[in-house]
């Protein structure tokens, strides 16, 4: 207990260093003023302590959340400050998830696919990173979108003094990850921090460039937001959006890291644990959290074992606070800029995107699609597009199904595709597979395509008299997919061919014999494909020769 | 041909005869003047024998989308006719499916389920029939949801003879369909409105009864629709949902017939010549039209043999209009209302509820909301809620598989679920079944999923080396499901388990080999489950006192 409590002040030790740099600068990244960044490090963090369940998330301001902040507070109307709605923002995101966690909507975050968040984590690194070059070189230019960038870019100057400022930061930071010391990667950020607030206000070093400014006396605003009704609605769509991301993002790491580590997480506490800690932040002046990935990764490394650690953190920071809160004034945005690029762009992956196109083109162009969104449009529209676009492309895939006719592979019970192996085939039956559940988008064409194959089987094989549907793929038949099977079984019988079924899964036939439909339909069923078409080689051969007369066998 | 041509002829006066009662009744309806209804029956036709493809679709005005055009037309700002609303709302239905015919988007239509479809037409059903009885009662009330008759009927009254018009004439229609004549029944909505207008001009009995009125000379009013860039917009949405419900319900109406005749029908042709009909119909006076369940039916039990038929129907709809012009105006309107009813609520069948209830619960509740939404909200909303409740019950199944584990049936190489059957299990393998594509909505759940059955297999079988995954029922695997798959690898390789694979399909296996995932993951595969299982009798015994030691077999 007590190596576990000396454990954990350290990670946390190691944590605040990370986080006292990160607060400023996803602050700044998100256009609010820093100590709102810094408020967002310091009670939320005891909320979630209190409520989550994880022991290495790092929670606190996070880089892709600050993006979608600053957009959604981009279109506030006229006398409300961007910290009034970062905080309504963060009531909006906390009480979502406080509802999402009470009716067990965890799940609607697998409505995120693996190619939508790469495609969205992606576009929003190199999004940070371009709305952070005009800090860097002393332009005026500001935007969260390329469009806006270049617009703004236009008009805006360029400093000589914050680009050496900016250059040099950004060349120590990587100096410091090449140098092949963890410690000094991890120490740079802030020693960074502190040498700059030295220079900047001792010597006339930082003549002519931005500086963060004085801050307010550093006292926890402590308050319930903004309750304006109109301000609410208008920023609940970017809440819901935000709440998503802030979610998918901090479980993906704290789900993956337990796995690394044994523990088990259960969603619905992440989810407790991330509501608490977003309406603490919105009644204690802080802008809306989530886990941040690389300061989860650094937890877990530095060995934290409880989550205490989050409890020492939150204590160093409140220390950082009274410390800097003078100095802190002084600092070049240009330096904040520098950490912020660094920090983003090691997410950065190209391959993802490579990977995604030569598995399958269609989530490759939907993963570049969302990307290209969050640069040209905005964060939010990017979000929904994955959504959509991953639900699209589900139901074109189930709406288009493989129908292959099958044959028997030799010597065996088994039954494969006759344009892929070398099977045999009887003639008087028709082995098929649609490989797909039979549901409402596929409903309408089930007929078709049985027809054309067993059309196909007439020619190559033989006439048949049964059409046996190896039933295994089948999941699932929803009420158009019933009727579609009984439209199938109707259009067999004014050919002369009976419909059987084979392998047909519990789930299913639970349904079917719910309805008494395989009686009501005169549909034979059979346990393997196997003995189905043996059936056939034995029961059906004596009628072989009425084959061609209408109605049943 | 000769033959061909009299029998299009005969089919074309007998559709006439239903045709002429029911363009006046619907675009009395759809809150239109009587010629806007008897337009769409003209020139509409033409466009479509021209360029469809069904020789038995019964097109102009049809009840449901008539219910659907007064909804879009009830909000037009001030200053637009409802005729001026119905050509927009035609223009942009024609464009809308020339679009769809371009872009080969007739798929989209498969996502209108047949629970959403027929809670839809029964709903629809019922409210025209409700519209209606204000009509028949004489009252003022007025109103296409439940929630406006029932406000508009406190101030409404009631007519006594208007009330005695209409029974008598509900009572006619009804009586002539319980004589067993079909050719009366047939005749009879013509001959009571001749015989209507008759007494109503030559006696003083439609003294204060609603009567259609003069109707202006009847000169087709070729000309373009309005322009106005605000009212297109305004009603672009409900053409987009109008657009949806006629090429779904006249498609399934003449593909059913299609099937019946052995006829072949392309979605796109029927598509084209749909959007020729509602763009002649914006340009030459006509509400926007689509095939008629009832005037379809009939048109194949005539003996229609090609598009000509249509011609035919036209060319009596014109000479009908010639020489009803002057008599119409006298017509009472509660001869019209119990026109309309009778001819809608045939289509109402309660049992479709009971059926869907029965097979699903989920899809008969779905049924039941988009009814309802109908009744008491619009119709445009009921098919919104249709389409998007589908695809949720097809989101919500995938993301919840059924993951069985399995047994072979004794004395066979087949292998089914140890809690359904009587089956063996080999204590070194572990078979399992996961009974759905493994796609990004049950990616995340599919570590958690196997391991508890892996857990299972070890209480109650003993301890395994491999888990053999049966692959027949996953017809796809999308990024999130490889991603979630690797995991799963590496999961069971923490625990000193091996991944195998068994039954993978063509399509599925052809991704994997595509980026040499079994040689990159090591996953052996096998042709046939049982063979896998085989395998592990034979080759990998020797293993298994190695079995608790970490990595790989």
């Amino acid at each position: 207990m007590k190596h576990s409590w000396r454990a954990d002040l350290i990670a946390g030790a190691v944590v605040a260093v990370l986080l006292i740099p990160q607060s400023l600068a996803y602050a700044m990244l998100a256009g609010l003023p820093p100590q709102v960044g810094l408020y967002a490090s310091l009670l939320p963090l005891l909320a979630y302590a209190a409520l989550g369940s994880s022991p290495v998330l790092g929670l606190g301001p996070v880089a892709v959340l600050a993006l979608m902040i600053a957009q959604a507070l981009s279109g506030l109307p006229a006398g409300v400050t961007p910290e009034a709605g970062a905080l309504v923002l963060a009531a909006e995101i906390g009480a979502l998830m406080a509802l999402a966690a009470l009716l067990r909507l965890d799940a609607l975050s697998s409505l995120l696919s693996v190619p939508a968040l790469r495609g969205f984590e992606n576009g929003a690194t190199l999004m940070i990173a371009a709305s952070q070059l005009p800090v860097l070189l002393g332009s005026a230019a500001a935007g969260f979108t390329l469009p806006d960038l270049a617009r703004t870019a236009m008009t805006g100057g360029w400093g000589l003094s914050s680009t050496v400022w900016g250059a040099v930061a950004l060349a120590l930071l990587l100096m410091s990850r090449r140098m092949g010391l963890p410690l000094l990667a991890r120490l740079a950020p802030l020693l960074l921090l502190l040498g700059a607030m030295a220079l900047s206000a001792f010597t006339p070093a930082a003549q002519g460039v931005a500086q963060v400014g004085a801050l307010p006396t550093l006292a926890l605003p402590l308050g319930l937001p903004s309750l304006d009704r109109a301000l609410w609605l208008q920023l609940l769509p970017s809440a819901a959006l935000v709440a998503l991301m802030a979610f998918v993002s901090s479980f993906a790491v704290s789900e993956s890291l337990a796995q690394r580590r044994g523990e088990k997480l259960l969603p619905a506490a992440e989810l407790r644990g991330l509501a608490a800690a977003n309406l603490v932040a919105a009644v204690s002046g802080g802008m809306p959290v989530a886990g941040s990935f690389s300061r989860s990764i650094l937890l877990h490394e530095a060995g934290s074992r409880t989550r205490w650690t989050l409890v020492f953190v939150a204590a160093f920071m409140a220390l950082a606070m009274l410390l800097l809160a003078g100095p802190l004034a002084h600092l070049p945005k240009p330096v904040l800029a520098a950490t912020i690029v660094v920090a983003v762009l090691g997410g950065f992956t190209l391959r993802h995107y490579a990977e995604a196109w030569r598995y399958a083109r269609a989530e490759g162009l939907l993963m570049a699609a969302v990307s290209t969104t969050v640069l040209l449009w905005s964060a939010g529209a990017a979000l929904a597009l994955g959504v959509v676009g991953s639900i699209a492309l589900l139901i074109q895939r189930t709406a288009q199904p493989h129908v292959a006719r099958l044959g028997r592979v030799p010597g065996t019970q088994h039954y494969r595709n006759v344009e892929r192996y070398a099977v045999e085939c009887q003639p008087e039956v028709v082995g098929l597979r649609i490989d797909e559940s039979l549901v409402f988008t596929n409903a309408r064409g089930l007929v078709d395509a049985v027809l054309a194959r067993v059309q196909e089987h007439r020619e190559r094989v033989g006439a048949p008299a049964r059409v046996l549907l190896l039933m295994a793929p089948v999941n699932h038949i929803d009420v158009s997919g019933l009727t579609a099977l009984q439209e199938l079984r109707a259009a067999l019988a004014a050919e002369g061919l009976r419909l059987e079924l084979s392998e047909v899964k519990g789930p299913v036939l639970d349904r079917l014999r719910a309805v008494g439909w395989l009686e009501a339909q005169d549909v034979s069923l059979y346990l393997s494909h196997h003995e189905g078409m043996q059936a056939g080689e034995h029961a059906l051969r004596p009628s072989l020769a009425d084959m061609d007369a209408p109605g049943q066998l």
